[in-house]
């Protein structure tokens, strides 16, 4: 039998459960605030969500592999579009256009055109140096990190930051050689 | 203009924006493992879980009241009604039954036909007394509160302590009379 097509995120996210996109940012942000007032360093939470997103990530790449029959891609550029176009889409409803990438195809930047975690969500003064989605960037490391591509995400942009858009910098540390299945007893 | 029918909660669900379920299973969970080590005692978790859902409950029945049509129940009983079918199912895409009313009409159960919340979850020993679910009773108690009904919403059954099913208990403990709006220069 021929490997399945990949699927487009649109297709995939119209089949998969879905629950409401205000209830989901209405509890992420209920995750923020308690993370503020529990760790109150602005730098600790910016951590910790990422930390929160690395572990949601690890677990999230068997779903998205799961559904989107997507296999291998040939290198990280094919990659970054599948994350952008497909993995995005599949989760968030959304999709990402990739830009900016250097000369070695190492290091790129996903445009999020829509961010459903940020609707109705204004930064108190006292919260300037927090990167509010930096669950996002979490996520997207752990599940690359479980497909064997060490990476650092970063927000170049914020528009909770003032800026004019998502800008998250995906940049390829380390490609790790994936290991060969062996038997115990061969 | 006559006022406009109330919408089904499937045909409401259809239309809002969503995200992935999976995600959203998955950053609740991080949520409640958040607590549990930044607050260690399982009671107090059960009680930010609850406080969380309330804070999100008051906000999100602004939207259930614009995008539902649904504008003023006769009684208790349609209120519970409403949730059971148009609320759960507008925000996380599942329904649930009313049963176990009590003579005069001011306590219920719904009874939830699955529970996006706790997909994969299992508990550990350490947190037999926590109850995973918490938000949803506070969400529901927030949102009741904003349209005047002061009630206790509690956990009888849980799966994820070995209940075969998870019923919710809706007590109303008060109808607030509403506020007639007034003129300052009146």
């Amino acid at each position: 039998m021929p490997p399945l097509a990949p699927r487009s995120g649109d297709a995939i996210f119209a089949n998969v459960e879905r629950v409401n996109a205000e209830l989901f940012t209405l509890t992420y942000g209920a995750i923020v605030r308690q993370l503020l007032t529990d760790l109150e360093e602005v730098e600790e939470v910016n951590k910790q969500l990422d930390q929160m997103g690395y572990n949601i990530g690890i677990r999230l790449i068997d779903e998205f592999l799961a559904k989107s029959n997507v296999s291998r891609c040939v290198d990280f550029k094919e990659t970054a579009e599948v994350i952008a176009k497909v993995g995005l889409k599949m989760f968030l409803g959304v999709a990402a256009s990739v830009t900016n990438w250097d000369a070695d195809g190492t290091c790129c930047s996903l445009i999020l055109e829509d961010n459903p975690l940020v609707d109705f969500v204004e930064l108190p003064d006292t919260c300037q140096g927090l990167y509010y989605c930096n669950i996002l960037s979490g996520v997207i490391r752990g599940a690359l990190e479980m497909v064997s591509m060490k990476t650092e995400v970063t927000w170049i942009r914020d528009m909770l930051r003032g800026d004019d858009a998502f800008e998250l910098q995906l940049k390829l540390v380390k490609q790790v050689p994936e290991e060969y299945p062996y038997k115990d007893d061969e």
